[in-house]
Parts: C-alpha cells; sequence; structure tokens
C-alpha cells in the first residue's frame, strides 16, 4: 500500500478510486506524518443538483465519456429526501426545499419546509454539527454563492422558524403562504427570540463565511459602517476578490461579495434560456434553435467558489484544530428555477472545481473526510432532439421549456423544464428524486447503497468525534 | 494487491484491471463450500428505470423511509448511457433507447437507437456475453415481462439491423422512420441474413426462454402448431403459469405465456392514469383529484417476473456448469411510456421481487455475481402537490400529464410526464439521465463511482472468466 502513495505517475483515477479505506488507515498509521492528525470534514452541498442535472452538465463540458471531478470519489451512496409536514409532523412530503433539507444534514433530524434547524411543528432550535464541531474547539467555516443568509448556509450556524427571516427588517413582515408557527416574529429579539439570520451569523462564532449578501447584514445597522459591524464582532470585512486572495491573517473573516447572490460563472449565447414552443400559423411546433453557453460578464470580478474555497481551507487548516466546513454550489437550483441550462452548467462546474481542491487538500491531509451530495432534485431533464420529435410527425414536442444546446464537443442535447406552465419570470419547481452522494475518506462497507441525510449528519459526527446528535 | 498496483497497464484500463484480478480470487477462493464452484451471472434489467422512477415507486410502496430489494445490494454505482448516431458513429446522441443500451450491455460495444447487437452505421454482428457464455459450456436464460422478441431480450442471443424485425413478417416491411441502414430486410434469409429475431432466438440455443410474444413466434409458420415449431428446435413449449410451476424436467424451456408483452399487475384506481390539467371558465387549473392503485384483474394467471427467475435459476442450476441470465422488468418503460404510474410502480415492484429472488441464490451460491440496472432513463418526475401551486397562485400547474397519488402510507405524492405534450394514446419519451447500478458478489473496490454500460458487460465476461470481447 505504501507503493501506492509512493507512485506520483498512477493515473488519478485509480488512487481516487482506492482513496478510501487508506485515507482511514492513513489516520492509524504509522507512515503519516502526525501521530495524531486533526480530523476534517469539507461537507460540498450542490443545490439542486441531482443526477440528472448532473448528467446534463458532464455532457455539455466533457461528452459522452467525461467523468467531472466529484464523480472520482471513491464511494458513492443515494440519499432519500424526507420532508415533514409542518401541518402534520407524522407525515411526510415528497418534495423538499433546501431549508428543510440543509437542516436535516446540519441537524441530524427531519423537518418542515422552510425551517432553518428548528423542527416541524414546535419550533425546537436543533443543534448543528458545525455549532458541535465549534464547541469541541474545531476551526468552522461556510461558503456559499448565494446570500450567506440564504437557507442552506443559515441552516449550519442559525436556527429561525422561516428561510425567509434574513435581516431585522424581515422580522415583522408577515409571509403570506406560510403558517402562523413559522412566521419570523417568533425568533425576533422582543419576543425572547436570536434574531435575524444575519445577527445570528454574525454572533456565530464561525471563523469563516464567505459568499454574497451585503445587503442582508448592511440592515442590522443602517448607521454604521459595515465594517464596523464585523468587526463589533471579531470579524475582518472583505468585500473583493484581490482582498480575499491576498489575505493571510488569522481573524475570523466575513467576506461578501456581492449585495445579493454571487453573479453566476455562464449565461447562454444571446442570453437564452429554455423557451416555451413557438407555433406558426398551421398550429405546428417551432423547435427552438441550438445555442452554446458563454462566460457572464457580470460575474467578472467575482470570487469563484474554487477560490473562496481555497481560501478557506487555508485558514480553517492553519489553525491545526480539525475544522468542519461546509461550501454550497447555491446557484445550481437557482438557475434551474430560471430555466437557464448555461447557467446551471457553469455553477456545476465551479462547484466541481472546488470539490477538485477539497480534493487536492485531502491527498496532503488524509485525515479529511469528503462528502458532496445535493440537498434535493432539480426540473431539468435531458430530453430528445427536434428531430426525433419530428421523426414522430404532427402535434409532438416538449410542453415545458426547451433548449437545444450545442456541446463544447459539438453534439446537440435537448433539455427540458417542465415542472411548471407559468411563463418566464415564474419558476421551476424542485423534484422528489434521491440525490447522489460522493464519498472519500470513509471506509467503504460503512455507507449503504441507500441512505437518507440525517446518516450523512451521523458520518460526519462520528468522523469528527461529535459525540451529540442523532446516533 | 501489490500485483495489481504493479503492472502499469492498468492504469489505461481501470476497469478491467481491477475486477480480473479480484475475480480470479473469487473464483479460487477457501471460504466457498464447493472448491469450484460454478460462476453465475445474473442481469436484471429494470427497462427505463432511473433513480426518478425508484424513488417515485419506492414512496408509493414503501413510504418515505423504505428501503427496496435492490437498494439493499452492497455496492452502488452508476453508468452514463451513451448511444451512437446511425448517420455519423463519431457522434453521441444523449438519449438512449431500449434497443442500443442492451446492446451494449450484451456486447460491451456502443452503437446506434434501434439496433440488436449490430453496429453503428456498418451493421456487423456484436458477439454478446450470453454467446460467449454458451459457447464455453455455461448455461444461459432470459427472462421478460416482454415479448420475448423485445429488444432488450433480442440483443443479448441475435442480430439485427433494428428491433422491429420481430417475426418473419416484419422482414420486408419498409420502417418509415428509420434510415436504409437500419431496415428488416438486409437481415432477411434471402439477403444472407439471420432472419427474424423470433427465429434466430429459436436457433440460439438459449436454455430457458420465459416471457411473452407469443404471436411473434406463431408467425414463422402459421401452417404448424407452435409446439412442433418449439420442439423442432429442441425446446419444450409452457403457455401456461401452472404448467411453469410445475416444469421440473431438464430440456431447454420456451414459455410464452401472452399473445404480446405480459399483462401488468398493477393498473389504477378507476383506470386512472396521469392527466393533461383541466381548466374551469375562468381559466383557472382544475388539478386532479388523488388515487390509489390496485391489482389489474387482466394480470389474473400470468406468471409473475418472481416465478419466473426462480424457474429460470432452478433450471440453470441444475446444469451445475455456471450459468448467465438476464431478467427483465420491462414494462417499468413501457407504463411510464402511457403515463401510467400506477402500472410503472406495480412493475418496479414485480422487478424488486424477482431481483429479492436473485438475492437469495446468490446467498446459496456465492459466487454469482447480481447486477441491477437499468437502459436508459424515463419521464416520470416527483413534483410538488397541487397545494403547493395553488399557494402561489394564479396560473401556476404542471404543463404535462399530472397524477396525484394516495400512497399506501396515506400520504399524497404527485408525479408529472412531460416530455411530449401529444395527447393521450402517443407516448412520452426517454430521457438521458444516468442509470444506478447496484451489484453484489464483486468486491466493492473494483467499482468506481462512474462507469459506463460497457464497463457492466466486461464485470459480467470477467466473472464468468470468458476472455472474449471488449478487452
Ligand atoms: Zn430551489
Ligand atoms: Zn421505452
Amino acid at each position: 500500500m505504501r507503493g501506492l502513495f509512493g507512485t506520483p505517475l498512477l493515473c488519478t483515477l485509480l488512487l481516487s478510486a482506492l482513496a478510501a479505506p487508506l485515507a482511514l488507515q492513513a489516520g492509524n498509521s504509522s507512515t503519516s506524518a502526525a501521530k495524531h492528525p486533526p480530523a476534517n470534514v469539507i461537507l460540498f452541498i450542490g443545490d439542486g443538483m441531482d443526477e440528472h442535472q448532473i448528467t446534463l452538465a458532464r455532457n455539455y463540458l466533457l461528452g459522452a465519456n467525461g467523468t467531472l471531478a466529484m464523480e472520482q470519489l471513491p464511494v458513492r451512496s443515494s440519499a432519500k429526501v424526507q420532508t415533514l409536514r409542518e401541518d402534520d409532523p407524522t407525515q411526510y412530503r415528497y418534495v423538499a426545499d433546501s431549508a428543510n433539507t440543509a437542516s436535516t444534514l446540519a441537524t441530524g433530524e427531519l423537518t418542515s419546509m422552510g425551517r432553518i434547524a428548528t423542527s416541524a411543528g414546535d419550533d425546537r432550535d436543533l443543534p448543528t454539527v458545525l455549532e458541535a464541531a465549534r464547541q469541541a474547539g474545531l476551526a468552522t467555516g461556510l461558503v456559499t454563492s448565494a446570500n450567506l443568509t440564504d437557507a442552506t448556509p443559515a441552516a449550519f450556524a442559525t436556527h429561525t422558524a422561516h428561510r425567509k427571516c434574513q435581516n431585522p427588517g424581515d422580522m415583522h413582515k408577515p409571509i403570506n403562504y406560510v403558517p402562523a408557527t413559522q412566521q419570523c416574529l417568533a425568533d425576533h429579539e422582543s419576543q425572547g427570540g436570536k434574531g435575524s439570520i444575519a445577527e445570528q451569523l454574525l454572533a456565530s462564532g464561525v471563523d469563516v463565511l464567505l459568499g454574497g449578501g451585503k445587503k442582508e447584514f448592511t440592515r442590522i445597522d443602517s448607521h454604521t459602517p459595515l465594517e464596523k459591524i464585523a468587526a463589533s464582532h471579531g470579524y475582518q470585512l472583505l468585500q473583493q476578490r484581490e482582498k480575499l486572495l491576498a489575505y493571510h491573517g488569522n481573524e475570523p473573516l466575513l467576506g461578501l461579495f456581492a449585495s445579493g447572490h454571487l453573479p453566476v460563472e455562464w449565461i447562454g449565447e444571446g442570453n437564452r434560456r429554455a423557451e416555451p414552443m413557438a407555433f406558426n400559423l398551421l398550429g405546428e411546433p417551432m423547435f427552438p434553435t441550438p445555442f452554446s453557453c458563454q462566460q457572464n460578464p457580470r460575474h467578472r470580478g467575482t470570487p469563484t467558489l474554487e477560490e473562496m474555497t481555497r481560501v478557506a481551507l487555508e485558514r480553517l487548516a492553519d489553525k491545526s484544530t480539525g475544522f468542519f466546513l461546509m461550501v454550497e454550489g447555491a446557484s445550481i437550483d437557482k438557475q434551474a428555477h430560471q430555466r437557464n441550462p448555461c447557467g446551471e452548467i457553469g455553477e456545476l462546474q465551479a462547484f466541481d472545481r472546488a470539490v477538485a481542491v477539497g480534493q487536492a487538500f485531502a491527498s496532503k491531509q488524509t485525515n479529511t473526510l469528503i462528502i458532496v451530495t445535493a440537498d434535493h432534485g432539480q426540473a431539468g431533464q435531458i430530453i430528445p432532439l427536434p428531430e426525433y420529435y419530428q421523426s414522430w410527425g404532427g402535434k409532438q414536442y416538449p410542453p415545458g421549456h426547451y433548449a437545444v444546446l450545442e456541446t463544447r464537443s459539438g453534439e446537440l442535447m435537448g433539455v427540458s423544464y417542465a415542472t411548471n406552465a407559468a411563463p418566464q419570470g415564474k419558476s421551476e419547481l424542485h423534484t422528489g428524486v434521491n440525490v447522489p452522494v460522493f464519498l472519500q475518506g470513509i471506509g467503504h462497507r460503512q455507507v449503504p447503497a441507500l441512505i437518507d441525510q440525517r446518516t450523512i449528519n451521523q458520518l460526519m459526527r462520528q468522523h469528527l468525534g461529535l459525540t451529540s446528535g442523532a446516533q
């Protein structure tokens, strides 16, 4: 086995196929440099990144024979996505949102849609793996391409009845479509609550917070400069990519690189998305013409998920305490909601590059558990090309929004979003499919072919030696 | 293991490199009762059974916390589905059919849609794992809930330019939507071909053939009773479930239990399927009412896939030569095409019960490799409930065909089919998603998280010690 690590020329695929059990061995082995290397967990969450969205992106980026970085992790499982009903927590829903699923990944417990690390129906705060790691003296970090106050990062370090409670101004606003038990007011300080997500994040003590959502934090106190607000909680505020990449201090970091969610990396040629079918005067379907993806000029100057992940890993590893880091590729989901296959593919690529940074880190710090997963399914499907519909003649065409992409390898791929008939501006919806789970740094036999999202929380706690939580 | 890593050639062919020595290990293992137990392969193909269709069926059958038999296999991978273009076999399509994918599983080579174990563009016959097993003296079997002449079973034991060439009467019929290179005439005996799929199956020497499609075989010779046609090729013909269950001879078996595909096990209450959205006079969407699934009375008297699998395993194991058996759950796909979630769920349950029979067999004959996979994706998606669309108000509703199922555990689940706007009677279409792969009887380290369908062929050949094929 030692020979394997000593042979850099072995193909990376073979290495990664064997890395998992060897990583565990390395943790206990005398060949390893430190006797008790710190245990690290990196949880990568591709929001909405089910197997269909992965296939779609892989086909576009790498063709029919490609393999993404995340797909080179040695162990695969699949996780059930479970959602309780707020109105009757003994019953399940079969489609989730990012709030309840991130809450389960964070806490190991099931809850209802919209909730941030609180329990369905009775609104108890549920302790998270990040909080347990911090209490045990480990370093912690949250990295996202969305608002830092968005559901996924929020669920690891804050507790609210609803994901909409992002800044103090939200706390008195009623939310129309949400039951009384999930209104924000209950979390307001005046009601004995912990306040908005932004306030709770600032008080969280998380060592590295990198993402978007500056406007949520400025609303904490519009009379005080954001630097001062951050500093009053011990955070160094970073607002530019250059500052982030040049930072080598050791203060807690609050990186806010956009007013809201970070701009996405890719857009469609001519800003095209999937489109509803058009019809000629005879009522015959007119299929959309193919297009390719291109860089989004608005992304320029924004740190990539890869860059933020690299900085976070450096800062957290510096402490030599072991750490918990969550990295979210948030806009895979957001772009699928908007029927934007190029946005989705570019964000999945950005996420996959961040995973590769994690893999490179784990090749040096072998007591690192990497888990790559999604929170829930999304609407995108690869469906046949126009030529196929036309070969059947007549009124056969996709009923939703449809795009024909010309992939990098010059082939055509049909992509459909068809969960909501509402026009552009409204949103496609999540789906209820299982989500993939890729793992590295864990023994093979510990992970059955089918798990649920609570199990992911348990695996992380076990790797970090945290005995609290759902065990 | 050192020997494995010491061979640099292995990096180019990761899978065969990893699988071959471990397959040998299994063959030589001293833990097994017999010194040289015969090697067996059971390949279960759930037609159209991607992860979304599995989740949908599991939710209905077992609720949010269930696990199917196939999901209890110890190893999971995921297979890319690759399809060449007939008009340019250097290019790929991103949506497949059962013919080209079953051909890849059977032969280890890629081909174009519609083809049955022949090559894209130049129509060469591609040798199959079943043929290699038979030539090596192993027993062989094909079990399906479709016509035995349907694409999936056909691809393991016959060779035609197109799946439509099922009986002699098909061989002169032009197929409209198919290029000249894939017309059936080229396979006609008059052109030096091997004839229709039914004729080739009868001449195949496969030991056990169980399924539907009697009418395809009767068309071989309408003047001769089917028993005689079967007998002239050495087959005992069985046409009734009782005869099948009572059979204990050792002749080659041809079981034909329906004129066409076998009747499916389940239908919707009141024969309901997914339905297009209805609208009231104000143009507002009227969401469909929930329904449950029930037994299909037309299935009575038909052998289940479980029963056929049990008989096939008994007959093949009796020979003590080792065997290759393919079992297809064909109508998961066919019912999804028809927007029939209950049909789909009932067939997936039937398929899963057949897998459980295979698992029970492998617990006794431990040198059995079980692979459970699908050929390609299907249209079904779990989407939100009407209450969710209604909470957003206005014109928000699913654009395709929609059903609300009341599951066994009394919860509601929304199911959508939305790849084709054509009305009932026309067909939903396949999707291009990766398909799941569940394995048992193979070392954990042999199968990376992402493979393709050619790899499945290689794993089977290696387990059976068949050196021919794509290596
Ligand atoms: Zn979303
Ligand atoms: Zn089909």
